[in-house]
């Protein structure tokens, strides 16, 4: 079988593979038969589960990928004149080639954003038309935290967002596919800035924090989507041997695996900017609270660096990358990297 | 951690876990970084894999479950204005709570049939409205092999489809759900009834046949679905640790690890059928030619038995089940099953 | 200009003109300024008619087309995991090219029937997988009335498939398109064959009796569709210059005007299968109960009339045509057409 | 009837009735019967209209409304996972609904602009994620002509438009709802400034210049969407009594009446904006080229006024005003309305 060698690097948290607890939950539970499609043991422990992390109201509904949990959760509370409202770098503006129209059809209404949040101010653009026909109806704000430029709301933040989005009669989503970053991040459990701070759809993500697939739409208080279920079949994510997907959760939260990886991706990306940032030559462009690193990096640099270590340029324009850290990031891999990308800056100044 | 223990039955072949070789080799690829969402040597000799067993021209994409593969199909080649022929019983019709209609917009157009099987006489009642733009163009005719009525297609019934499918400009698309039983029970090779058969575009399953998750769209000639990975985005099956999909279908086709375990579940459908159908009281409804056995059971003594071993009514009208043997269904279940069964028709004589 | 000389015939209802009572009205409307898109007094009167015909809770939209009508009235009331069972003969079936799958996104569900009319048995094959999340939910039936056939349901058989749909949760649709033809032949008043008789959902015609464009979506009871000025806005069906709809409707209510132009095209429908009754080598296959007649011509005989007389074939494959008499139809026409038809059917027998 | 006496304004181009030459095609065109669907001589006779005005290759297909014209221009030469990109202040941004999302699937992108003009610099934010398939590819870039801010592209500013777009493998909509004021602020001919300029697909529109109803969907290049004619029974917008709409476009050309319109609207907005432009307290926010003016005026003086002429809000948080003139603005009008503003102006002064 071909096993090439691939080169680490800090392309996607999704570019590492599944936590080895995770990997033996899924041998585990992997006993005799089941009933499929989430009538099986697993799926109601783990659904307790999150009733216990994000309140008693939670009703959860397991899905395949991170498009789909924030599509799905969208679906759940809107009517096709609605429309969503959140911010131009966000994943389900960029990331989701057109989804959430196709399935929803909804429209996507951006705020222009900096470092990837939205404030009240941002929404103002957007606050008009209401009752008004001819015009797509306000309905969700839906914010990502982290965000995608790897900044964390405080939950204050969250709060006025979520007061302003009800005060206009519409709902606060989040786009949680690193909840758990942003959890370690503000050393906070996730309840107390989504629940507690007013959030009432979540897409709660693993696949990014050592899970093998598998995320989930979180409705937060009740009779949000007493329809859900017909939703989930007919996006195609009702997974069929759901058990693979609970056991995952399960072991997740089981003696805080998710807080063990997130902790260690977020303190990679500390000690890999607190080495980057007096670099010459190198310019960190947002703050580091997650997992994620935004740098401008001399072009000619970047892509011989990239020959050896997997990374993605975030804009082009203006030769900035995004670097992330894993659960399975090394301090080696951080060493080799910074080691080599010095030698790389260094090169170019001796020209 | 919850580990209820759950009957053992006849419910559905995706009640079974997952074979330990597919098991075996998620653990092998589980090393290192990987890059996401598919551009890994894993998919490469998966998809290379698949040319093998179905032709050179084959373009195939992962997804994640079997309606996702059957609405994609059909959406790879289809336009909204389009319908779609197929069995009244078919998956497609009953079982995906109208995926194909909301992601395709196209229309669904059924045919009546008693063995789940569709011919060319059956589908003249559709064959009208050509290029009239008040009426949806028929472009599909999707069969479904086994079919839902555990019913095999003989290669030579395929190819008339094929051949009036084409004549009629329209494709055929095979839902391969159980594709490797058809395979056994036909002891063919793959190709030899789809490929070489004329059809169009396959959706070939693993879940039902020991795999934990994935499904696969295959084009099966050139230039069928140019701008497909668009459309599976868009769907939400883009897998972003694609490589455990891939690895699944590698180990599946390592060894001929689909056959051993289709040939097992055909065999134990085989011998729980010639156990039944001398039974008096019992029906055997369809031809049992892969691992499904429709009978007629009366109503009290199918739900006492029910009690102890799952498996589902199939018209509740008639009191016909529906039993699914499975790779991991062992001679001892159906000793058992038969045993109970007996003994409650044996009761029902006696009072 | 081209004005050349079109041939008249009975190949549709539709291709007869407006009837000058309306286009008077037109004219006389025609003054001033008025707010668009509804908001206007000639609007709020044609709403209050509908009221007066149909009950005082009927709720009235305006749209552009049958098929619009017909989709949008099902848009009100489902979401996409329902299905809709009609007619295999029904215009939402047949001659919308699939617009209702693609607009609501839903399932269409037929049933067959010789002579259009749907009853309770026929529904019985779909009435399962009721909860069940892998099954589109059966949310509506819809009828036509009179029928795509010319026939025409008393209003106890639509009470009859009310009641039925109402104890299975689901919801009355009926497709008006003719609906003044239904109301002459059975000497009643819209409501009794309506809201009176059960229906809750209604696609009440003009265009095919003597308006130049416009339909209305009237929901009949409170409650059903509460926001639908979005969805009529979002289905491209919002008038800006409304009153020329509306005011339509005003002239058609207006000395019983509509009453008028059906009684008269029943008429001629009468009249001339009177003609045809007798003819060697002529068969009417459907009762003639409203404005059109089905029969079957010999092949080469219905061709060489139809070198004069403008109508359609219906079933190619039994030589069976579609004679549809309209507002305008003259006893001439009947008369011409008849002596042509004798002519050519004596020419076919003499050789 | 009711007939109250409705106030005159400034509301929208659409408050006003029909052209009377209109009105008397449609009259003259009332006669016998004529194929439905647009297979009839006046159809023929218009669709060779457009040919003469915008060039050999135009296939022009009418729909009812400028929403649907739109949805169904881009519609013809999308896919649902492309995207769209149009000014923040486009009617398919602000008032379609979403319908272009809904019906497309597509994903509309917005540039921000102060007078609805966009340029290429603008453009440059989207320009990104070509042929990567998590993001939506970009294929149309859909301008307004004039815009609805009232001003007006020059066939250099188009013609640089479509290189970009054309350069960057996409097409250039232009939404002409109101292209007759274009032609005559420009001085040019229809064809100048659309296929000349490189306009690929085009809404032509009339009901805001005097037509009763009805739109035209122009395809300027030849094989642009050679399915058409589904999309647009698909989309509920293909009319039985197509000659009503055809007949009109017919009047429309005849004699230049469309320019007579245009001219008239313009020349009205013209005398009103140099009336309003001396006034204390009003300022106009837009260059006035066409029939719209933009305006500030202090928010207690515009409410007053607004109780005797009908006129819109535009930006409520600056107190922006819309005032638009149509085919039956008088100088009465104008005179009677400045004179009102004026009185309100000084009493403001006063207190």
């Amino acid at each position: 079988m071909n096993k090439q060698k691939v080169k680490r690097g800090f392309a996607s948290d999704n570019n590492a593979g599944v936590h080895p607890d995770i990997m033996k939950m899924l041998v585990s539970v992997n006993t005799g038969h089941t009933i499929g499609y989430g009538s099986d043991p697993y799926t109601e422990q783990a659904k307790q589960l999150f009733k216990e992390h994000l309140g008693s109201f939670t009703e959860t509904f397991f899905v395949f990928t991170g498009t789909a949990a924030n599509v799905l959760c969208l679906s759940g509370v809107t009517r096709p004149w609605n429309s969503v409202i959140t911010a131009f770098t966000a994943h389900l503006e960029q990331d989701e080639c057109g989804a959430p129209e196709k399935f929803t059809g909804c429209k996507v209404l951006t705020v222009d954003t900096n470092d990837g949040k939205i404030n009240t101010d941002l929404l103002l653009k957007h606050m008009h038309g209401f009752d008004f026909e001819h015009h797509s109806q306000p309905k969700v704000l839906s914010i990502t935290q982290p965000t995608e430029m790897g900044t964390i709301y405080s939950p204050g933040e969250i709060k006025n967002l979520a007061d302003f989005t009800h005060e206009n009669g519409m709902l606060l989503h989040m786009d949680g596919a690193r909840i758990a970053n942003a959890s370690v991040s503000l050393d906070l459990p996730f309840k107390s800035f989504t629940t507690d701070s007013g959030v009432d759809v979540l897409s709660f993500g693993g696949t990014k924090n050592g899970m093998m697939y598998g995320e989930a739409v979180c409705f937060l208080k009740p009779g949000l989507s007493n329809d859900f279920k017909y939703i989930r079949k007919q996006g195609m994510q009702l997974a069929s041997k759901m058990r693979f997907i609970s056991a995952q959760y399960i072991a997740y939260f089981h003696n805080d695996l998710w807080k063990k990886c997130a902790s260690h991706s977020n303190a990679m990306a500390k000690l890999l900017a607190d080495k980057l940032v007096h670099l010459d030559g190198i310019k960190i462009t947002q703050q580091v609270q997650a997992n994620g690193i935004f740098l401008i990096i001399p072009h000619d640099v970047a892509e011989r660096v990239r020959q050896q270590y997997f990374f993605y340029p975030w804009d082009e324009k203006i030769s900035e990358y995004r670097l992330m850290t894993s659960w399975d990031t090394t301090e080696e891999d951080i060493e080799k990297f910074v080691a080599l990308l010095k030698e790389e800056l260094k090169k170019r100044l001796q020209k």
